[in-house]
């Protein structure tokens, strides 16, 4: 049995332009490694948190990683408990699924500890009380991609699995900006209509028949935020350039990842997606304002344990 | 060249629970059948509505059909105009798509009569106009399913066939009571958080996952409106008994047809809508209420020409 054990958890995209809180996609490149060790008292602690710009919570429960170990160990009874060390690959505050990152990151680990491990869908309820102690609400768009990889519903009790065309690419720009989870959320208050919810609904509904029947024309026609994007753009600095440049430049669309600030575009095979991500670099410099730039395959890597002894 | 072509379209189930607006599925049975003669003046005139309890405006503009045939002579500059005969078999007022059978029927006879026929999706923003006439607001979800059979994504601009598994069935019931889409329609307004569309647009990629996966557990997971019903049951007596009797006879799910009052069920397998219906009869007969019911495959036929001369 071992009693340490590594896992790395890929950023991811949440959102995804039109599935609000319920559908992301895992990315290749950055992400967060959690070491969990297997420890004698009953309790989950954080040894160290290493890396990020931003001071994470070290109290267990009121970090992701603590609080979706806690969740594991009250519901499965373990009569042991876990030490957590977090090296963070993930801004903070960049839209990029850091705080589901940590929490998954540190179930993948946990779960190579257990007598009987679980399912990535069993650990699924605990990545979602991990996150929400950074969001402030259960949303498992992050967590479920990171869990299977690749494009995911997540449902408030479900992971399903959505296949991608293969030569679905994704450009991922990360201004050097932070923009609060929280504040991003507050963004979203107040009164929506019926009228507003039906266009959305109608473009979820192509993305996802676009990926089920590979067709990037129904995907081009869906891919579009119409209720949540309009309310949060104006807190990302260049945003409109930015989603402008990648639309000249092809994508398939372009909306905001996550909460933002982060900004990401989908495209047709991967030198496009390169294109992509260059003139969104190029648009976000032109408001003096730095970014990252990463390229994936949306069908993107699961969290994996990477070492284990 | 024919001068006179009868169509009929199928009666419709709108909304299908999780797609408000813009889900709609095609019924093997009930519809609406439309004559249309090519005349030399350049009008549209309704010569006559056989059927129907409720009299139907007779004025061509505002009427479905009539409304339907001058958007198609408008967009395409016809030389030559149409005479309308509408036989009803759909009854006013049910929620099963009577005002967007009528005018997808005189399309398709119309259409018959062109010297160049359309597609159905060239046919698609005339039917959209014509069924605004009754509705007061453009949906596709009726008439997307009539043109093209089956269960379909009805967008502003375009049509998305749904493929369905082989066994799934629809159970539906009429109950002897008229609900006008207008009055269903008021009964939507005012405001919405956006914590309620979430759930919705969950269940609605449950559904479509389910349907192109052939997985009868994501459509019983996902068959269930939270955003429309819980405003509409109330217009409907007996909606919530006949609801639960539906899903005490294992339905993947239940719900209000349209505008209603109509309600449908979807099942798993013919034998199962058979026995679903009658539950669904015997509950609206415990109100007091007389009603008719059919059961059809989900993927039911598509308008077409029975006659041609």
């Amino acid at each position: 049995m071992s009693t340490q054990a590594t896992a790395f958890a890929p950023a991811s995209i949440g959102n995804v332009a039109v599935g609000f809180d319920i559908l992301g996609h895992s990315i290749k490149g950055p992400g967060d490694r959690v070491t969990v060790r297997r420890i004698g008292e009953p309790q989950v602690r954080i040894a160290e948190i290493r890396g990020g710009m931003c001071l994470l919570p070290i109290e267990a429960k009121r970090n992701t990683a603590g609080a979706a170990l806690i969740a594991m160990r009250t519901a499965l009874m373990l009569p042991f408990g876990f030490e957590i060390e977090i090296d963070k690959g993930i801004p903070f505050g960049s839209g990029m699924g850091g705080s589901a990152a940590s929490a998954v990151a540190a179930l993948v680990a946990a779960n190579a500890l257990l007598d009987v491990p679980l399912s990535r869908e069993e650990l699924y309820p605990f990545a979602l009380e991990g996150e929400a102690v950074a969001s402030g609400g259960l949303h498992g768009d992050n967590v479920g991609a990171m869990l299977l990889g690749g494009l995911v519903l997540a449902t408030k009790d479900r992971l399903v699995s959505i296949p991608v065309p293969p030569d679905l690419y994704c450009a991922l720009v990360h201004p050097h900006a932070v923009l609060e989870t929280r504040d991003a959320r507050a963004a979203l208050a107040g009164h929506y209509e019926l009228r507003e919810f039906v266009p959305q609904s109608a473009n979820l509904a192509l993305v996802l028949a676009g990926c089920f029947q590979n067709d990037f024309n129904l995907i081009r026609a869906g891919l579009e935020d119409v209720l949540v994007e309009p309310r949060r753009a104006s807190l990302i600095d260049g945003f409109a350039a930015v989603k402008e440049s990648a639309l000249a430049g092809r994508a398939l669309g372009a909306s905001i990842s996550g909460a933002g600030p982060s900004v990401f575009a989908w495209c047709s095979g991967k030198e496009q997606a390169e294109n992509v991500a260059l003139r969104m670099r190029g648009a976000f410099a032109k408001a003096r304002i730095e970014c990252d730039t990463w390229v994936s395959p949306v069908a993107g890597p699961a969290a994996e344990v990477v070492a284990c002894m």
